[in-house]
This record gives structure tokens, sequence and C-alpha cells, in this order.
């Protein structure tokens, strides 16, 4: 058993912070400090309105601390958990007015990360039973890259690269420019170490032949291309490279493009369309 | 005619500096560098690939300009203006580098933040003609706020309280721990000076009289109530507070909510399950 | 009771941070480190040298707390509350190089934010029996403005508007530029929500009318304008909207301003010049 | 002619970033982007509503420029001169919106360096003649503290030590904790090196002979000493070290202190307690 | 031709605000604005003062340009060129206290990444005409590592992964902690996609038999094995995976553990102790 | 006994958080993730691999403690103890995946900062029963100035100023720029008061006599001077300045320098060229 999606509350913490900020606002909660007499405790629980899989309860369990290092909190369903409506997903305890202002912020992270997870283990669930496996794209919310990539590991998919420093991904526009390629993959070859993963994406069979006799691409992208397209490539790459099927991917198709037999199929809907669950807060 | 919608870069400035950062990574764009034959420039169109109701463009500007500030932006399509597809909404010029590491920033703030206005717009939309408005909450993306609220502005509706400092919102648990209506209201006149509007929610009709003779009330947020009660409640006031509709908002029943004569339905769904609006970079 | 002036740590922390920052300097206390014998370990209390209300104990708790997390901190006059000379205000144990590194800053802060603290107060005993109450202004200390807000809470008075954003203030320029009082008002009542309190700025009665008639301002200022002239202003207004006296405020003013019968004056002094309090840290 | 108190930019920007956000808020100017037709354009004058020592000027012109690089930015009156009531000090061009968005912080920083600037004027100009000089202290505002010492050296004074990293300044709790005069001055010559000024805190002429017999402070200061014990200490120094006069500082105690032939008089009432001029922004 | 190693200032741009802050200090420059006449202008050469490789050009350049925008700063010697004693590498020209100011941060990058990129160079050239080629490691200076990778770039050498993030390497204690080889390949590969490189480090012949049957390995690092060794598992290893010899490296061993066939050398001495390149300005 | 180098964390901390998010980049350690059961503890001891002088113990805590505070840390040698190969340092016990996490950045500032110690206490114990101290430049580490400067403290050496604000010191370019030793240091008296000590650079005898005509100079640098010009100018001075000779320095002419009788030598190379010692985690 691994650790799968675990990272340091420290490189959370920047982006907790400043959700934090932005929602008390200039002046702090300024209903509660009105209205609730001092020294009001709640005890609280974080509970599922629906059915999901579970992300972001590091991040809200965080925001709670971040808030009022003296609340209490316990989390009770891990990120990467199937939760059923009902379920009580998080305890909180301790001054009411604390809880009250973190509510929000731990609300919003955990019921858009967990949309994210449910949406994500519904495409593997889809696949279940073959070896394509579903990855994720760069098109995620700005600033909220690293969490996003983790509710996609909770849910069951896995990760593309994360950024444009951490792997090679050679596009239409770059092959245009390098002149072709063959000259496109030959300056990847010299300029880039062994460390860094390879990527091309070729729009068609007719660029595949040039691809794997310049050799150096550890993954082909097949960009839009017909199943049975596909399916021919996977069986000329022969392993010799991974493969990727992206774009114009819903829930419905993936049957039949995992028929094609690629490795990975990759979705930017997983990120930027997944909506968010309903979770709410009792005392 | 009015700016409706316009802050000074320098507010936005942190935010699209986080993004170019998160997303270049820690080493920038190492696909472009190992294959872009150097001084290669490019002129770029953003163009709408659906049609919509634009938002982002400011955001997407400064993220071009950041990176490169001498990359030629020209905003052809203004925030809160409508497109159809096909439209040209941003012309760039300069290196190809530069607009290459900014592309994926840009389009994910714009096609994000352009599904928050084109939902708010259809929502606008189908009340035309009625005096109720469209207004959102604090359900908003955590780092995004300030541009999901102007997003709303710029399909027509109106924000709701920026945070947690500055506005009150007086809700259940608030009373409860007031010990009731009358307590609280007067706790909030008692501590709250004369900007900032107080607003309270109620969840049926057995709550209003006592919200009125007490006083101090500017908005009454009615939360789930029936239409009927809310038609009701309503007249009850005549117009001794505004007032609100919120929960279980969907575009289908928004006319019926809007028949009880609320000034205002407000919808978490707006900055919550907007979508994303596709646009594309062309070269 | 309420909590009245209370926010949490987190949003404090960055302002402390700074200052501490600040005054440690690039290489931290030379003198202490140079000459402190190791282990020294302090029982330190801060104590009024003069009579005042107290404010920033939060912060100077804070400061100290930051510092060293092994202090021990114990406040012993909470904000808002009058103290004597001599009065002990906090005590701190621990580490007597953290104390003296931490002491010039935790006293910069309280006894300045109780200079603003005490005078409030001292306007607001002026006013003791009158409706009219006391809200501050715009003119703050720049990076200090959440805790000169609170010591004025803390003194007794009301805050104003935060910032330019959560409150409409409509000077001349603004009536000016958009083409009079009723294209202006107009103007608010047409883009700004049900959120947002509107003040409008009138600097005498021919103005007046149009503003009522007009309708949609929540409060309205008199600006520099005679006694009788406003008492006559308040009178017309009749409830319709709150009042407030700005402009050549001095506390041998106040009586006479009041007898107008405004809810608000506000005064620009009470944060630009308020003053220190004299505190003083014991060994 | 020297550059007396310049400091690049960048060292200054980002406590006027702050300041800006701040006084902006979350959402920026609210009110001009509701009233303020599009495209408004000013022409403004900061000027002088009484007369002053000016400072601050370079801080106010970054604000506007910072808000608006496209801002047209004349300071007319250098940091560091007197101005007459009436004066224009800065004169900016260009939109209106961002002039009025950040007329509040560059006034509210001009306004409080020019009192502190002015009033440190007033003491130097006291002592007109005597070789006795105007120096600061470490009570300043916190965030501030740079831009109070330059209105210190715009006023004519000279600044103390900035913080606790750069200068030796050993009080009584110091010697205390060391075991003594002897012991305390030993240590710092074993720990210090060259670079570091050291001054020593007396409150009698008691204790000056063992400071002159150990040697090692190049400063002695006096610590609310009288007048006729300073004069004495002065001539027994003889040269041997620079002498500061502190505690009990008022401007018309000035002149007496100064007949004790101090080579310094310190005041912490120069940065807590100066006050503020008016100046005010016409259109 | 590529850009080899070229980024946006934008991701440079905090590294250098922080040393410039760091080396101007709390005040800025006190000897310059006390003793340089006001308008003093300087055209300056930073001159080689050795034989070296150059880096550090595009930060220096920007060091010049955020403490002065006015400054016009030319780079005559770009970042990855060879330079000979007396080579004018850059000029500079404008305010005589900008240049002063900047000067030192300036001379600390370029000086200190010349000296990485001219060792690189000389690793680089002990080996031409084989394939191996030279990689850095993750011993990088903290907070230069982004420079440090570009610099050995500049040098001619390849860069390892950049962070934790970015590649798995599995070492001894991994290896121990998941139970064997075969299980930490089989974890890595059921939990990591296709766009992450997997490399692990073995000490002897005896454990790749077990790497090489369960796969998954792109790369392998011998750590400190005899030079035969290496050699006998090059063959073995037949392009299945690449290879890298780790530990003991000096320049006096390249060649011959080159000889054993690797891919890569890496060596942590290329970032930990390269020494600095003089350089200096002429004015 | 004093706390020669002690500072509190909250100035260190910045730094050292910085380096923990350059070096766990911006996904976290995705080795540890993918393949350490849940739960691993470890019990860690930081160990010399050679003789060295300890400096960075502090920061090497410090990064612990920052990525997982429930990690157990002693530091069993203090920072500016001596060590023995084999010695350890440190012991860390608690998360495997925090330890592992944290392994790099605390080696990396431990190894540097006690190459600098330790090249310092060569320096020292060369000089040993001379007068002569030891005392760095401002050719630090951009970034690492502080603890560079620690470690300098930490080896037995002492510190030069620490940044461009904290004292004068006056070159050939300031002398030429303000038109001659005499102008420069009467500028200096004119505008600094007492508290910044004063140096100036000469490169020969024959400016040596105007120095000490005009005054004012604490400090005088002796710049590439000949031991003998530097003998007769120490006795010119005759105790009226301190003195320092810099350039050129290595270990091997320390104590023909020290034949001078200069008060300092300064050098470069402890802070530029020092090299990094070998320290190593067991587990």
């Amino acid at each position: 058993m691994s650790n799968v999606a675990n990272v340091p509350d420290i490189i959370l913490e920047p982006m907790v912070r400043s959700a934090i900020v932005e929602d008390l606002g200039a002046a702090g909660d300024v209903t509660t400090r009105s209205v609730l007499p001092e020294g009001t405790r709640y005890k609280a629980q974080m509970r599922a309105r629906q059915d999901a899989v579970v992300s972001g309860m590091q991040v809200a369990s965080l925001a709670f601390r971040l808030i009022d290092p003296d609340l209490i909190v316990e989390t009770v369903v891990a990120d990467g958990t199937a939760c059923k409506t009902g379920d009580t997903l998080m305890r909180i305890e301790g001054s009411a007015a604390s809880i009250l202002a973190a509510e929000r912020v731990a609300l919003n992270f955990a019921g858009r990360l967990s949309g994210t997870a449910t949406l994500t283990a519904s495409y593997v669930q889809e696949l279940a039973g073959a070896k394509t496996r579903i990855t994720c794209t760069r098109k995620t919310t700005p600033g909220l890259k690293l969490v996003e990539k983790l509710a996609i590991l909770h849910g069951g998919g896995h990760n593309h690269r994360f950024s444009l420093s951490d792997a090679i991904l050679i596009k239409d526009n770059h092959i245009a420019a390098a002149g072709g390629i063959k000259q496109v993959l030959e300056a990847v070859q010299r300029n880039v170490g062994h460390m860094v993963v390879v990527e091309i994406e070729i729009d068609g069979l007719h660029q595949l032949d040039e691809v794997l006799q310049t050799g150096g691409a550890d993954v082909i992208m097949f960009d839009n291309m017909a199943t049975e397209d596909m399916a021919e490539a996977v069986k000329r790459i022969d392993g010799r490279a991974k493969t990727e099927a992206s774009g114009n991917v819903t829930l419905g198709r993936l049957r039949e493009i995992a028929s094609a037999n690629v490795d990975y199929i990759s979705s930017g809907a997983l990120t930027h369309s997944a909506g968010t669950v309903d979770f709410g807060l009792d005392f």
C-alpha cells in the first residue's frame, strides 16, 4: 500500500492561506463578531449530500487548522475513498467563530475537488477490465493545478505532465516551426537529457512512419484520429512507444476509443468541466 | 456609459503571475526551448469555437503581457460582449516562444470566466422583462473570486457580498446562537455602522413578522421557501427591505421564482458549475 | 455580549511578520547575541505609563508568539478596555533574547493603536447621551488600516467603509463627471446590487431635494455644512436615509454638530493624528 | 550636492503595492466603475493646504504609476523642500478612474511623511547655529520605517540605527544580564567586528568612568539625565566618543539640552507623534 | 538552432528581486546617496578577468533593469558562449547610483553561474568524441536551482530531474521499504503515469537481473560501481534502459568511466563546488 | 558566554520555505508517494563524512520541522563546533516520507554553510596568536547572505557590513565622482549620522595623509597594497582608525599580511569559493 497522493501541507499552505484571506476579506467575519456570544463552541460534521468519490479532505482540514490551530479536526473519510449521501466526512470541534470563518473555504475546496475525483472515477469505472488508463491535461483551474491533479489520482486516474517544464509535448506548430517531424525529434534528442519524457502529437497515420523511423518519442498522442486509425497505429507502433488518444473524449465514447488498445485516454473535461459535489456542514 | 467591471491590472497581477509560474513550471517551457528556432515570431488570434458571452479578456491580455512585455496584444471583443463561433477575440503578435508559454494560461482563464458569464447571461435572458435580478454567492473558486464576480457582471448579473467582511448575512445558526431573531438583529444594530448592508435569512413566513417588527434588516433572504410563501412575504414586506430567493435555483425554475416578485435570485451554480467555453489560439 | 472586534490571527500575521522582519533587520539583534549569556530568561510585564483605552493587545501578543512560539504570553487587559497608569496589560515569560527582539514592535503597535482607541473614546464620551455616533474615514496609516479600524471599535466608535470596494461614496467629482445628481444615482441603481451601501456627499441644502427625489442613497453626507443647515437637512430627510456630518470636526465642536441630530460624525483625525500612548516593558 | 535621501523604487514598491491593494479592496473602486463615463480623463494637482516641509513625493508618485503606468506624473516640489499653502506639489494627468483610485493612498503617504519632515525641520530650526544634531529612534510606524527615516532626512535630521541588526545599543538590561559595564563592553569587543557602531546608554555620571576605562563605546547615550550632568559628562568624555541625549525631549527643551554640548538629541516623537500635513488633490 | 536555455524573465524575477533587496538592505545605498553628486551618469562594462564559459548574463541584465528601468543594458556575450580574459560581456549606461546599486548582485550571479558553466564545459571537453553525456544532480544551491541548471546547459551539459516531483528515482531505502526491487518497480508501474521517467539505482551487478526482469525502469543508475562492472551492466542492459554512472566522479576519472559506455555521468560537484569566475565592472 | 550567532527562526523561515518548495517541486515527492508503504517511520542520523566546523544546523533543523512539525529533531553538534568524520550531528525521527522530502534541502544547506565555516576556521587558525582578524565581504551567494555571514561567525571570523545600507564604504569611483578624498569625506560627515561606520579604500600611501587630515574615517582599507606599504600605513594611522587589508588574499599569504599589523583581513573567497562539506543521512 502506497501513499498514492499525499503531499506535505507546506506545499498546499500558500494556496489555502490565500483562499482564506480572500474569503475572510479585509476585516474578517463581521457577522460573527457582531452577533455571536463570546466563547460559543460548536461540534460540526462535514456531510455528503450526494454519493461521491472524495477529494480535498487534506485541503479542507488545513483550512480549519490555519484559521485556528486550536480546532480539533478529524478526517473520517480519506481522500480517494467513495462516500454515500449522509456520510460524515470530517468532524470539527472548537470555537464557533473559527468554524464559521473556515466553513465556506473548506466546502468550496472539498466540493470542487470531489467533483473532479467523482467524474474521474466514472471514467475509470467505464473502462473497468480494459488496459486503457484515464489521464488529465493542462486544462486545469489557474492556481489549483496541484490539487486538481491529486483529485485525478483520488478518482483512480493518472496524471499527464504537470507543467511546461517537466515533459516534452511536441505539437503541430512545433513540427512546423522546426521544419518537420525528423528535425523536431532530432532537436529534442540533441538538447534534452534522459530524465524527460518525450511525447509527440500526430493527427493521422501519414505522420506515424516518420516518427517511428526517427525514434526518440516515448509517447505518441493521436489527436482527434478515427478509432480505426488509432487501432492501426497501435499495431504499427507495437510497444515501441506508449500511446494516448486525445480529442472529442466523452464518457459515452470511452469504450469505443479503448477498443483501439491505446494505453491512455486524456480528457480536459475532468478538470475544466467537472462540476461540484454537494457537501455541507451540520452543527 | 460606465466602466461596469473594470479593475486596475495591479489587483489582478498576483493571481496571473501565480498562474503563469504554475504552468511554466520550475524550468520554463522545455519543449519550445529545445525545438523552436531562435527568433521565431507568430501572429496569433484567439478565436471562439462556440457562441458565448465573453469574460476574461483583461486577464488573458495581462497573461501575455506579463510573460513578455514586448508582445503586441489587441483585445478585439471586450469583456461583457456576446461573440459568435469563429469570432476573433484577441490578436497577439511577437515572439513565438512567449505566445506558446502564455497560451494555456490565457485560454484557461478566458474559457472558464466566459463560461460563468455565458451561464449568467442565460439566466438574465430568461428573466427578460421581469424586475427580478440575478446574483451570485460565495461559492466561488478559491483564488478566483474577484474574476468570477466580474464575470457575473459581464453576463449581466449582479454581485452578492464579496467576503465575510463587507456585509452582514445572518443565518439560522447565528439566530440560534444569539437567542432569537430579535436578539440577533439588535446585536447587529448595536455593533455595526451605517456602511454595512444587513441581510437575514428566513426559512418560512413564521419568522417574517419578528424580523419586520425588530427592523434593521436591509435584505431578507428566503431560503428554500415555496414560491407562494415568497410571494406572500414580498407583499407583507411591502418595500421595507429588499428580497432575495435562494435554494434550489435552476434555469427552468427562474420564471416561476420571479413570479413571487422577489428583487433578487441568487445562484451558486453560476460560479461553481458553469463549465468552460471553448476558445483556441490560431497561428 | 459579542466579540466586537475579534479577527483570526491569520489575517494579522503578514502585517506582524513584516514589522518584525523590518525591526530585526537582515541579521537579527546583534546586541543581544553579542552580550546576553545563553539561556537568560525574563519575566516581563507590559505596563501603562498613562491612562488609556487599550487596543493592539492581540497584535502585540502575536508579535511575541511569532518571534518565539515558546514564549508564554498572557493578555491581562483585553482590547477595548480602559486602563490606568501603572496597570499591567500583558505578561511575557521566556527567552530574554526573544522578548527583547519583539519588545519594540509590540510596543510600537500597542502604543499607536491605543492612541487611536483612546482618542476615539474621548470623542464617544463627549457625545454620551446623544444618538450621534462617531465613525472613522479612509485616512488611515498605509498598511495598518485593519488594526486602526479595530482600534476605532475598541474605542467605542464605528467603522466607515474599509476600502473603495465595499461601499459607494459619491463625491462632487463623480457628480460632475456623470452629469448631475440624478444621473449619478441612476447609474448606481442600474449597476450596483443589493449588498452595497450607497452614500452621497452634498455640500449644501440646494442639492438635497434632487437626492431625495431620485432616491437610492442609503446615507447622505453633509460636507462642511453649517450646523443649522445640517439640522434642516436632517428634518427634510426624515429617516429616508442615514446622515453623516463631515469636515472641520474637532472634539470641541462635537456637541454642536450632534445638535443637528445627524446619525454619524466622521473624523479623519481619529486615525491620522491620534498620537501614541506610552506603554513600556518592565523586567 | 548629494542625493541625500534617494532610494530605488524597487525598495519602496512592495510597501506601496500593499497600500494600494489595501485601499482598493478586493473588488476595486466600485463607485468609479459604476458612475464614471468610460474614457473620462483628469488633470489633477496635488496642493498644499498648509505650510510644510515636503516628504513622500517619491512614494506618492510611485502610487500613481503603479496603479496606472500610463499616468503622466510630474513632481513639482522635491522631497526635502519647504512649501507654502497653495503650492502645487505634483501634477498628474490621465485616466480619471486611475487618479481617483490612487488619490487617497498617495495623500495618506504624503501627508503623514510630510508631517514627520515638518516636525523634524522645526526641531532642526530650533537648534540653528548649535552643533547639536537631531536624530530619530526605533519608535517608527510598523511597516513604514524606511520612509519615516527618509522623512527625518528630508526635514534636516539624521538617522539613528535602522534596526536591531545594524548597530549595537547596550541598555540597562543588557548590562545587568552581562554582569556589569566592563563585562558587556568586553563581550562586544570580542564578538563584534569593525563595521558596527557600539553605543551604550548610561543613566548617571556614576556609570561614565567605567565606560571610558573599558573603552569600546563609539557613542554614549545619556538617558533622562539632568542637563548639568550631561554637560559634565561631555567634558569628561572629551571627544573620545560621540554623545546623545535621550528622554523627555520636547521642542521647548531643545536649546537647554543642546547647551550641554551633546552631539545628538534623539526624539521618538518625530516619528510616533508627528501628525499629518493637509494636502489635497484638485481636479 | 534552438533557444537551448532561455526562460522568460518572469520566472527569474522573484529571485533577482530578493537578491537586490538583500544587498541594498533596508535603507538603500547609504554611501552613494551621501557622496555622489546628483545626476552623475556612468558608462560601464562588465569584463572578464579570466577565461570562462559565460552564464548568468540574463540574470545580471535583469538585475540592472529591475533596479532602474531607465538603464540601457546591452548583453555582448550570450549565455553559453566562451570568453577570454579582457572580453567585454555587457555594457550598461545610465544613472551612476543605479549601476553601483546593482553592481555586486549582478557580479555575484554572473561569476557564480559562469563558474558552474565553465566547470561543466571542462567535463564536456574531457569527453569530446565519446557518446557519454555529463549531467547534474539535486545538490544545487538552495534558491538558485533553476539558474544553476541553466548554467549546466550553458556549459554543454544536460540536466537531471529538477525536483522530487518530476521524475522517479528509486534508491536503496525505497527498495528496502517496499520489500525488494520487484515490489518497488511494480508499485511504480501501478501508481505512475506515462509522463514520468523512472530511474532506479543499483550498487552491484547482483541487482541488475531483477530490474531487467521486472521491467519498468527507463534509466538505471550505477552507484559507486567499479568501471568493469558498469561495462558489464551496459552490455547486459543492451539498450533496454539508459544508463548513468554516479559516485566518486572527478575530472580525472571521466574518460575511464566513459569507457564503460554509460549514457550519462552525473556529478554533484558541478553545482556544489564549482567556484566563482572573476568578472568586474569598469567605469 | 554569548549566543554568538543565534537568530530567530522567523528570519530564516522564508529562505528555508523557498528552498523546500523549490526541491519538492510542484507535485511533491512522486517517488516516495508511489512506493513507500503508508506509515513507514525512520530514525535517521545526519553524519559527518569528513572533519569540519559545523554551520547550518539551525537551518537544517528548521527544514525538517517545516516539512513536518511532527518530526522529532535533535541537534547534537551546535553551529560553531568542530566535528570529526563519523560524528552524528543531528537525529531525526518520524515519518519516512517527511524525512526523505527534507533530506536533500537540509544537507544542501548544512554542507555548504559548513564549507564556509570550515574554510573560515582554517584562516582563523592560520592567524592564531596574531591580533589580526578575518572578515568576509559582500561576495555572498544571492539569497543566502545571512546564513553565510553566520557561517563566518561559526568559523571564528567576523562580519563585514551586511548590505549597502548599514555602513559607508568609499571606493575609488566615489572619490572620483565627489572630486577628491577631502570632498568625499566632508560629504559623508555632513550627511551621515553617528550610527554608521565610515570606511574608505585607498590604493597607496599617497592617499593616506589626505584621509587622516580630513578625518571622519573609522576604517581605512588597503586595496591590493604591498605588505610593507600596509605596515607603514598602520604606523602612520597610529590607532586613529581601524585598518583592513583587501585583495589577493590567500591562506598562504595570511601570516605575511598580518605581519603588517592590520586589524582585519577581508576575503571574498570565504563565501564565494568555500566548497561543500560532505554530510549524509543514515537510516
